[in-house]
């Protein structure tokens, strides 16, 4: 059966009617799909700008000129494989330890009707739960994470799950495969030398900003690639990877950082990766201006998608 | 039977799933409604500073934080009658002369599910076809106009259908019951003293924005009322009423306007208004800052809303 | 012995050293005061727009232009008085309850090194701990409360402790003098007409954000020190109570509100009200523009030292 | 002859050609004038946020939809007199010495040119020469003041000539006549009562902010003229007279202010005053949000320019 | 003759007298020009987010920092060439097909008074008449198009001439000579690759963003002096070529795309082409920020204006 | 004594108690420093878009995001030497002259306390009396200057202090060591060919935008280092040498920059530069968003910060 496309444009301006990602069908309209998008408006993770709650609304908004056929993966993803808007999550904003158990129910009842799952927040915190329900139907995965920060610190405020520590808890939990992880887009300060020497234990393997911008996408791609080898690949990406010039609505930006550019050239040389989760978080709208860091969300976020229905043709 | 009302909140912040107009049900989703609200993004009407393309896509997302009992009016407006969002209308943005008919059209089919519409612009132009489509229905009609400038005037660039001339052409068109129009919130230059005099002759008094801010509403109210005796009402509201402190987002803003609080007050004095058709126009979010004017649009619009449901009530 | 005042501005401009609130000593450099001014930085009470957590910061910077005399009040409250700036307290931003703890000791601590304690918000749900804190010292209080909503709801979310539930859960824990408190600002829509009668059983008569337009300040200041009585009064100020086009800068604005010149000048005619606990609270910057929102806030908050020197002043 | 009015709007949108305020003909287009507007981009007297260097070209902007009749004083101000745009001054930046010189300079030959003049600002420090190549040519005036700041400060960090000062200086000089003059829109904390008794002794009354809120706009005038009595009238309007809501691009920013309605109230009301110069300062569009402040600034011009026709029609 | 240059900055503040594009004279001060620049504030045919019609204010307004010497090209153009201001062309706003044709007449008049034409637009709608009245004078030519997007798409809405497609009409036209043309900054989704096809077809070289992004400003000059070879060309500059992070003020902005300093360098290795009709269009400054959208495009098209002055030299 | 270090974020939230650089104590309280951080909130000295004033304070406030150690430079400069925060300058905004003595005196007196000084702007004006107080305690000192501009031009308006200027004087004055300093980030249109002469007779290189895009860090490192030989380094960096997308909060923007990462990258190759003295300059908040410059310029700081601190490890 042929998918459902986006609503068409042609009798219809881009600014009418503007609601699900990139004009494509609600998923209780096309029932299953390969590929659902799901948003989990929650920030209550955040350790300095909040405002990630809107982050849902804001890509979508910021979606609206993606059109249905990407040149630079040479595939037309919503044509290819059914691709479907499954609204938001109803999460509470007022206890994290809450908020993360329902944020797992409902990606697991996504995964019920969509084969993989593109998740767009709220701030990092959800990237753990998202990740528990992607192994419990995946087993255990390769992260790659786009990020100026590592996020694999511990407790703050005594507090297990926040933003900065989604990753050191799915380690600890035994969701990764063992040193099949990367980060990629690290920069700026840390506590310490060992914030690098814990990461490392934890199986990841860091390619920073400065190597995005120096060193080729083909050559990056290939050592995440090598590292992430045979396992289902969790694509986790926090829109601060961005350089804040082409991000500034984030909540906790970093000078130095690659442009969106760079970040997209490297995401199209994962063309090969077998995706069966993803994220895009951390976009924070009260900062943003004229859109441009949700636009840029949204062209992550249909990269991630091309890749996605890459990996599902090639596994058919 | 019970109406449809908005998606509670109580399990779902009001940030998720922001949609159809104060989360209340789509059209599509009752069938049948007493009041329809409506988006009719277009500016190509526009004079000066376009944008309100975006303004039905503004003025629901400002509407998030409306909730369904309105102690001003002391009605619940969405559980005394159905309430639904009939989406927006698809409209060429690159004929005024097109767009004009398929607004008719697009009104016209929504009075076949609806007794009342609410229609969100767009530009000042849309009243013109949304009063035939009206007046087609109800017969001639008395207009409440709020806004600053009185729109009544000639062609521009040998245009007829602009943002500036609805009201004109609405009296050309013979849709206006005679001598029972009013202008409110009129202020600012003219072109001259004609402008005024034609003005009359089109069957309009003017109340002015001084005397909003210095004559109580029940006064005015009386004012009003005694001008559109027992005529059907077309409402139709240009946001740029309000002083630009108020209402930044929009295209010709006047300086000297009223305050909300002031148009809110007089818009609720009219309680007994046998209101039809309704437009709440020339919100332009571009201009707009942490969403004041649209928040502004939609307490207009949920109070006309109100008034709605109270003439619905009046006439059982 | 003499208070220290501001830090001159004869030698250095306004835009230097920018720090405490209107430049006052640091409570650490005078020990003792009668009024310190202490900022609670805490937003995860926040049910839409968050960032009152910077709330703290945005006021303190709006409140350089401030000079020390008073003539609305006919007092320098700075050279009567020692007044002295606390800064911040430290709060858990990922626990509600124990954030809720925490400002209740820190304000138990302040009121041991102050008599009377102004609180820098930080969202509304700082006012329970420090009515507590407040009650605590002074016994039942009437709490004069200047909003656009009742903040009188129940739990949301199964959470107790919001921005929208202080003062229901002061009520309940029989911190109010009986039928002795005032909301003033009240307007917009509810969820029905039971939270206007729920709100006059826990003891709130309600002055509406038309009535603060209409009446005079004397008349209703008059309403507000006959409910009060002889009791010690906690007065907590959401910056909501103001319009929109007044405080942009805040995370539920609700359109029709007053100016600031009214909130202010009804404040001014509360001069003899023996308050001995205040907040102003729910200023957002990061929706805030050219620091209006702050500055209202600044001037509030002066108005409030200067009411609260003229009661020190009156009970020597 | 006719006066050479703005250019037409029939066939050149108001968007094109943006230049001349109010698309008013250049002065050196119409030779001489009776009123000519001179833009003074100097803001080096600024104690506070700068940028009103940028005023003039944010005024002007702002004008292009002023029309030229207006119904509020009931005349065509661009038809009954000869109105121009006289350009901008250049202005040393780096010496407030000689900007003041060469400022007086300027608006000495404008005063060869035109009969009256109306000088966008520029700080508030641009008066002092203006009121001094106005007294020059026209003897003592009694000045009108609207400003949230009485100006009569003495000087700051040693420097006489600054925002701040104007009026002081004015007095010192003997340029203003004796108990002629007055400040209206007063308020926000001062340095001590000495301010104002100071402030009295140079002859000044002052209408507070409060009394522009609440006292009609007929009461302030007759009080208005009847302390101008038969003098030459300077008026002096800061734009941060208004409300920060109304302008919030200004540099030394006060809550509590009248709306931009209730000042052009006041100033219409004051229609038989013989105006011979006059300024509107302190608009800093760095600070400005959609042009509010330059749109509202724009207004206030308008109306001193129709104030100036009135009083120009009256002496012929 | 020696040019008249750019009015001195020695006795003027560069925020005096803010005007003319980079201060240079008036087209009719001069009387004739090697290059004139021409505004055409038209946005009628804008598909997204509308506002280029205030693109030549925002340009012009954004020039005020261009110095006369230009030492990337090694040329004073404005010492070398008579360059003059011809202001802004009046164009219908309310009917494309008018305004189409008056911008042709327009430049048609235009080039009667220069020898080369630099348009300020206004939406991309403006190039196909541009390129009407360059290929009258000029021939066919070769089209130099910087540009995230093709422009070669058919009608939209019926509509033949909108910003998406003037090229396609160019050709249909037989205006561009075969084969010689080229897009550069080219990415983002498309509707298929028959976009691509056709684009062919009708005579275009792509150079993607990743072109500009990884080779040699050289190598990419090479490749369009190859194509264009000895054909007059008209270079046709969209801002939206740029990166969103650096012009955001546009109106359909694409992640991933060059920085300006990219595009900068790119343009400067063209420093042999013939080029004699230029613009630089889709400015929308109600989404810019600070200014950064049209000083980018104050400098792409100070740069170009220094291409057509070396052209001009190399052609004597 | 081991150096006392930022206050620890593991108790009190980032966003509580903004006030000190990156959370560093007071200079009082610490006493003695290696490293002091000062601010020169001045403006008046700006020819464009001024603001700088705001500086410090946006600096300071964009810092809170700064861990303790740099793993670019693999140091924690915090713990390794003694870095302080001395407040703000009290400098006349009223005259240049002053304010060039008073900071030159302020920076003797940090000089007292700290062995190196690195000062928040403040505009480049500020820069000339921070080379005096390094030149007078080091000796002839090399300039390693990043900017756009030159900032080697002469008087403006007769003003020989400006941010235009500071560095001919400082040549003219003797403090710099012969044909040891740098220009890096240079850009844009000149005046002429001679500014180019006349810096080079000053005795500068010349680093190009373009050079930094196109060219390693090592490289241009090694040309930087060749050129300071052994002298000691003073290092000025403007803000705006950076793309005004990533700096758009600043005076005198040039389209053309460098990013961040290219700036970062090259200053962290310069390790073994021993910095006596630095400042960034050029910070104007009122044209920021988001803080991004703020946090550029907070990124910068740090970075010296470290190479002070590896300078200071090295020459133990």
């Amino acid at each position: 059966m042929e998918p459902v496309g986006p609503r068409s444009t042609a009798n219809e301006p881009r600014f009418a009617n503007i609601g699900t990602f990139a004009r494509l069908p609600r998923l209780d309209q096309v029932g299953q799909a390969e590929i659902a998008i799901l948003g989990a408006p929650f920030d209550a993770g955040t350790s300095y700008r909040p405002g990630a709650r809107f982050g849902p609304l804001a890509i979508r908004n910021g979606s609206q000129l993606l059109r249905p056929f990407d040149p630079a993966l040479a595939i037309g993803p919503f044509s290819t494989v059914q691709v479907a808007d499954a609204g938001d999550l109803a999460i509470n904003p007022y206890s994290i330890a809450e908020a993360v158990e329902s944020i797992a129910a409902g990606a697991r009842a996504a995964y019920g009707s969509a084969r993989r799952l593109l998740v767009l927040g709220g701030d990092h915190t959800v990237a753990l739960p998202l990740i528990r329900a992607a192994s419990e139907r995946f087993g255990q995965l390769a992260l790659v994470h786009f990020d100026a920060h590592l996020d694999t610190w511990d407790t703050y405020f005594g507090a297990p799950y926040t933003h900065g520590t989604p990753f050191r808890r799915a380690f600890e939990e035994g969701l990764l495969a063992q040193d099949a992880s990367v980060h990629a887009g690290i920069r700026g300060p840390l506590y310490g030398q060992s914030d690098l020497d814990e990461d490392s234990v934890m199986g990841f393997e860091i390619v920073t900003a400065d190597e995005i911008a120096l060193e080729s996408a083909a050559t990056l791609a290939e050592r995440i690639r090598s590292r992430t080898a045979e396992h289902p690949v969790y694509l986790s990406i926090d829109i601060d990877v961005l350089d804040p010039s082409a991000a500034p609505g984030t909540g906790t930006p970093e000078a130095g950082g690659p442009s969106s550019a760079q970040v997209l050239r490297l995401l199209r040389a994962l063309a090969s990766l077998p995706i069966v989760g993803a994220d895009v978080v951390e976009v924070s709208p009260s900062y943003d201006h004229a859109e441009i860091t949700a636009i840029a969300a949204s062209h992550i976020a249909y990269t991630t998608i091309g890749l996605m229905a890459l990996a599902a043709s090639a596994s058919r």
